[in-house]
């Protein structure tokens, strides 16, 4: 996500820390308490400016989500929008999604939500996408029995190497879309890259996910 | 596929058992033996009137085909096209793909195509899909360890179907295709169907999946 530089979005970040824990891995295997409830936990990995998670907070208010994210400067635009929803239950980490066994206790996620992850088409850099081998087997450990992953992207190729990538692994596909927006699926909360890539024309592609 | 009927079909078939053997069950283990070869032998199920395994018998001819189909009607055109070109390593059975093991041993088979097959989009009618786990049994018997089903279709709806089918039979998917003709697949054999939907503008979906 390109994204100026903000100087100030780390200082700007560290001052919520109701919003974004200071020290997230201190809550590992205490996520309820933080939340205060024993709702399922969802995450966003690669949550950019928290359009999705706000939406899928306020739609879903049993759920507690969490949106992870690398840059200060992005997820600093998560704050200011999760801060005037006023919701209790959308809270954000500026983390690395490759670290999410230093976060979460085995089986405490309910659910991971990768939304238009960078695709990182080369193939020297396979190991970076969000889908890759070495992702899954993170989200593996961190989900509980049931949990699922939920993806979606407008990039094709992207898509094409996550059914490789996931079946190969043993998951199983569910609910596939090839055409999001044009298929039965309901409630969908947009994202900023969805809006952004539908408007052109581009077809939303969709999957959910589940281990073996 | 619609066809007219064609009362003379059935003796025109019978009366050609160098392409079309009368009592395919005969040959079961023995299908080198009937080729004169020890080549791979590639089966497409629902082969129709026969374009896609004539080009490919062409394009291959180290690889012996056999063209599956149900309708004598229908596959009465691909015995002709076969005649006319000539070749030796086409060849065509009236069956149905469902009783695939009642014609072929365990392992005898290198690669099953899958074009275009009917999709049977009402889900009481999911076990006719020739990716249904009834059909992926069938085929798992057949194949041999490395044997592969590469299939394409024009149906969204059945590809998305088949994407959930294989990976819960614990298939890994590869070189999935979501636009075949405008990838860098080479070497494409078109198919009837696939003629007709391309030229429609309709997106061509593409898989190879292997067995674990
Ligand atoms: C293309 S943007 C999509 C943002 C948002 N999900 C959407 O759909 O609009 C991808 C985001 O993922 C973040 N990201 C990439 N790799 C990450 C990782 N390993 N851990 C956390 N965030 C990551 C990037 O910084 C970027 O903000
Ligand atoms: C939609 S057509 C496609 C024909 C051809 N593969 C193509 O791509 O042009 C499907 C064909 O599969 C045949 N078929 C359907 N189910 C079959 C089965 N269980 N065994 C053999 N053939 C079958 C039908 O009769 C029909 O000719």
């Amino acid at each position: 996500m390109r994204q100026r530089f903000k100087p100030w979005a780390k200082d700007k970040l560290l001052s919520h820390p109701e919003i974004s824990p200071v020290n997230p891995a201190e809550w590992k295997g205490r996520w309820s308490e933080y939340f205060g409830n024993d709702g399922p936990i969802h995450l966003e990995a690669g949550t950019g400016k928290g359009r999705f998670i706000t939406g899928m907070g306020i739609q879903n208010p049993e759920v507690n989500y969490l949106g992870m994210e690398i840059y200060d400067s992005i997820l600093v635009t998560a704050l200011d929008r999760i801060k005037e929803s006023g919701i209790s239950n959308v809270r954000i980490i500026r983390e690395n999604a490759e670290k999410l066994s230093d976060f979460f206790e085995e089986g405490e996620l309910d659910r991971i939500y990768l939304n238009f992850s960078d695709p990182w088409p080369k193939s020297k850099h396979e190991k970076r996408r969000l889908t890759s081998e070495f992702f899954l087997a993170q989200y593996e450990k961190v989900l509980n029995g049931k949990g699922e992953i939920h993806f979606k992207t407008d990039n094709q190729g992207l898509f094409e190497y996550s059914l490789h990538s996931m079946s190969k692994y043993g998951m199983t596909l569910k609910n596939v879309s090839l055409d999001l927006h044009k298929s039965s699926f309901e409630n969908n909360v947009m994202t900023e890259y969805e809006e952004k890539f539908s408007e052109k024309g581009f077809r939303i592609y969709r999957l959910e996910a589940e281990f073996k």
